[in-house]
């Protein structure tokens, strides 16, 4: 699928949906008046309203369906954990400086569109029709363009397979590529500076002593759940598995912010973290319940081939041919997809991308990300990864603190293993200062040592054991001093890192790719866009629209206005002195579902009538039933059809 | 008002409600496993949940009610805007460093405990029974106490004066203090540094080009939403008066943190700016709606006084007394206290303070703070400013940006001026490059300069006109050159700058403040703490409790909690082994309001029984008459009293 479609078939066009977008401030730049600031954007009333709802379906979809422990965590974050979890280290992309021009290039992305005009303009040369995938293109912000000259063949292919691999060079193996192909600054042509890593973070003093930088913004709302992970635990009453939750700002210091809201300095996540033993294959109790929901998967060995071919599965299927690791990481990418359909999202715009093993950190054990496709192509939107112990370990080992879970074990366990009895008596008269340091070596001999040692032990009385620090390294002891034996050793208590499934939504991408999925144009006179939310996400519910100024219209509006609240139902008054038709176009763009007119009849018989804004259909009906109509859609609990079928059309007037 | 007590009489404990919330997971001290951070707090389970509910409520209390335009705007800030905002200049606080311990105070705060320690040594030494104000006292992190030792009396008068205008002093004021009083460094006594200015707001880098910081992380979540005037207007069909509205965090580095949740360096706002037309008294059309509503007012005149002593009044009478400004900074007042008492404010310990004339901002009209009584004192939880019309004014000048209104007189306005005329063709051969200067100078002539030059060019044919920058400062025009008449303009469009009305919400003081309000002890066996949230704003509405682990009871437990969820009523199950009794007293500190028990009689006739928090007491009835009264309990329809009066008392078991 190169290009992009609305549901109505037509091809997608990404400059009438922006311009609907800002027009009717769904988002807009953030200080604009100040000349803008890139990656930063705000939301307007609409835009408020839509990313407000989507978070309270995704709050009730899966923090209340699951009892999840929701935590609110500060942004603010001192270097220490983020050294511990790596991103001080790690967290970076490669930037390249044009000394000439002063631009700042992420250099991964320079290679790629270098590296691709050339190869188009190869093509070109050769008289090659190119089938220009539109979306890929209109990801390049600064377009490389090239006349057309052909390149040697063996330079093409090579050309091929360092793009296959784009994402896995280093900085100085980028920079090896820049000068190797002799890559030049855009604008300047001018030498480009070797690539030098930008970490990501936003980086910040916290508290009036630091005297240099000692914190940082967080680029994931992860860390404050691993942190709290043992008060999660108690507060649980110590029972696994269990899942926390949070939903909160996060920054991300791009190196070239571009694609509107797809790629942002400060966005919005929602992050799970599911908390689960190892041992046992990490089962799921409710994996029953999804196990027939069908996905479109792309999988790592496809991908590896070169190919985009997905295949249609159930999650059951799927978990049980072992391309989805394990239950519970099935069980929520099929509740990712429900979610993601029951906000808006198109099913055949949606996949879910297995990551490439050199793709995913190094301790994930699998990921998959919910890509939705846009004008941009095809983007992430929710990673699902298995995170394993990686990131309690690592705080665990470096705080000391207990982010373990100790349980009773059912059984008893008994463990047979070699011990060793130290007489302490003598080792300390002997060794003096080095007696702590060589019990220590002692303590620490794995089993393997430990039987060869007590053969030898037994076969000459003396053994030598590795002391690494004491005197030569390795330390003579009598069998006065050490006896090794083997024993049974009942354990009660397993100690145990849970492991950690990870879902992470980027609630602006998803809020951004599903506004391009819901629009349409309304054929007739003039185009007319239309947004066509789900009831549950749209902004407002429904627009109230009083057929002209009349006074004695205004009562009816008022009570219908406060009755609507009463139930739920977010509503607007329109009484401006446009026509109807153009007050529903304006609320059409807005995503209204459902208009209610006041009419002259409704001041004789109580009655008005309800617009349906995809078909613009209408029925009229008493008050009293079209709020309960109005109520029920909105809750999903009938379809327009429904309700079409059960009240009286009306086609009095045309209010396309 | 000395010390805090609880609604039922008892002498409020803080470390007991510390406790409380501590232990179930309210809050937590953020990067506690590092060691933790100062001023950074993170919302465990119900925390978070009791925030989110605050949150809605507030949503539908102002932004819904009154068709706000809500937007949710970026938190990090290009320095350009905070300059203009003034805050990069002026949002500090004046600290001094002990060189010798290296400890940092803030200087106002250094030098009021000083003083008022040495004012208590002094009475103590004059025999005086010292009323102890134990809530001000708390307040004191670092308790500065010193032996009885008399002072001059003139010297206590020349203490209590400064005492008095502690937030008036300026750096170099505060130096001199520390200088002139001996005021030494607590711990170390050593000289301390002489004050600096600190800025409070949190600096970072925005881009990776920037070689210095060039941002901010926001202060207040205002400026957004007057960058957005324009747009918002716009949005709003060119339609006054209108609010805006934004719930964000906002970040202020805090030079010592302290007081819990009172004094954090991240923290939820909820800012409603509202937009009016200057002229015209400020009226507010539902002023007429809350004008009875009863207020404790401290104004400004008492505090002069040097007494805190409130008056009990209707806003209305406050209003047209002229001891609130306006009628809609009266109408946000009584709809701020509306607000706190919905969600559980103590109206005891609620008071509105008039700020003294020295305290507001230099452009604010008129300021109220609502301030909670907790144990740490008065609490100043949410603001009420008239703004004026500053931001806009400095946000226009700056980007020359039209932050205006601009509306069709009804009555044109005529105005009679005195008009230039110049004759073009002359002046530019005349003056060649300067002509323009000429030109400028003479439209920026005043109309009573314009008067006086008139009667001049009449009287001697020529006039010398203030043109700076031309020639010697001072140009002469002939006329033939120069013509001034008065004459009639008539003005069809009137042009304005909106004031602005700030109620401005402090989310975690007021969560904190209300905790403290609803807050205390079940007398009993072993005292347990209560938190009597109202049903809206509880946590949990509904702990589901089975008698015991017998499966029977499961399918019961699994309906109800599913039904429960479906009339939007939140729940919790705990079938956990403990005693039914431990069990409600468990949510009786997470402060469920209610309690349904499933029982062997359910099994049999499908009837369960409905706890009450507060006064313990149960009713039963079956499980579709206890949901019904459930919602509406929940809802707020019913209040228990209700429910006990229509339905059967229980009471079968002891379940306090």
């Amino acid at each position: 699928m190169a290009t992009s479609t609305t549901k109505t078939g037509q091809p997608l066009d990404r400059a009438a949906i922006d311009s609907v977008l800002r027009r009717r401030l769904f988002y807009t730049p953030s200080f604009e008046i100040y000349g803008g600031e890139r990656g930063l954007f705000d939301y307007g009333p609409p835009g408020c309203a839509l990313q407000a709802n989507i978070v309270d379906l995704w709050r009730k979809h899966f923090v209340l369906e699951e009892d999840m422990l929701e935590v609110d965590c500060t942004m603010l974050t001192p270097e220490a954990v983020l050294k511990t979890s790596g991103h001080v280290d790690k967290f970076a992309d490669w930037m390249c400086k044009d000394p000439k021009s002063g631009e700042i290039f992420r250099a991964d992305h320079l290679v790629e569109q270098v590296l691709e005009a050339r190869l188009k303009a190869d093509k070109d040369a050769r008289g090659v029709k190119v089938e220009v995938d539109e979306a890929k293109e209109a990801k390049k912000k600064k377009k490389i363009s090239q006349k057309a000259e052909k390149l040697d063949d063996a330079l093409v292919q090579e050309y091929e397979e360092t793009l296959a691999k784009i994402d896995n060079y280093g900085g100085d193996e980028l920079g090896e590529l820049i000068k190797k192909y002799n890559i030049k600054g855009p604008t300047s042509g001018a030498e480009l500076d070797p690539p030098k890593a930008f970490n990501l973070m936003f980086q910040t003093q916290i508290g009036p002593s630091a005297d240099k930088p000692n914190g940082y913004l967080r680029p994931e709302t992860a860390q404050g759940q691993f942190l709290n992970f043992q008060k999660l635990l108690e507060f649980n009453q110590q029972s696994m598995p269990f899942a926390s939750a949070s939903i909160g700002k996060s920054f991300r210091n791009e190196i070239s912010p571009r694609s509107g809201l797809l790629r942002v300095r400060e966005f919005l996540m929602a992050e799970i973290e599911h908390f689960v033993d190892p041992e046992g294959g990490k089962k799921h109790p409710r994996f029953e319940e999804v196990k027939n929901t069908k996905l479109t998967l792309l999988n790592r060995k496809t991908q590896l081939s070169g190919s985009t071919k997905c295949d249609e599965v159930t999650i059951g299927d799927a978990v049980a041919s072992g391309l989805v690791d394990n239950e519970t990481l099935g069980y929520f990418i099929a509740r990712i997809q429900d979610f993601l359909l029951k906000i808006g999202v198109d099913k055949t715009k949606l996949r879910f991308r297995q990551h490439m093993a050199n793709e995913m950190a190094h301790y994930a054990a699998d990921c998959w990300d919910a890509e939705l496709f846009t004008t941009y192509g095809w983007i992430e939107c929710v990673g699902c990864a298995d995170r394993s112990a990686y990131d309690l370990t690592v705080h665990k080992e470096k705080t000391g603190a207990a982010l373990v879970v100790r349980e009773t074990r059912a059984e008893p366990l008994v463990v047979e293993e070699f011990q060793i009895d130290l007489n302490r008596k003598k080792l300390g008269p002997k060794f003096r200062a080095d007696a702590k340091a060589v019990e220590s070596a002692v303590d620490a001999l794995s089993q393997d040592l430990r039987e060869k040692l007590s053969l030898e032990l037994e076969k000459s009385g003396k053994i030598e054991v590795p002391t690494p620090g004491v005197g030569s390294g390795t330390t003579e002891l009598e069998k006065d001093l050490i006896k090794i034996e083997k024993r049974k050793r009942t354990e009660h208590i397993r100690e145990y890192t849970p492991n950690v499934i990870e879902p992470s939504f980027g609630i602006g991408r998803i809020l951004y790719s599903m506004m391009e999925h819901v629009f349409w144009i309304r054929e007739g006179d003039g185009s007319r866009g239309v947004l066509s939310f789900p009831p549950a996400v749209a902004p407002t519910k429904v627009l109230l629209v009083p057929l002209s100024s009349h006074p004695d219209f205004k009562p009816h509006t008022k009570k219908l206005t406060h009755r609507l609240r009463r139930v739920g139902v977010s509503n607007k008054v329109d009484d401006s002195s446009a026509s109807i038709g153009k007050r529903y176009s304006r609320n059409d763009e807005l995503g209204t579902p459902f208009g209610i007119t006041i009419d002259f009849q409704t001041v004789k018989d109580n009655t008005v009538t309800l617009r349906d804004r995809d078909s613009t259909k209408q029925v009229r009906a008493s008050e009293d039933e079209i709020i309960d109509a109005v109520k029920s859609l909105v809750d999903g609990e009938e379809t327009w059809d429904d309700i079409a079928k059960r009240l009286p059309a009306f086609e009095g007037q045309e209010v396309e």
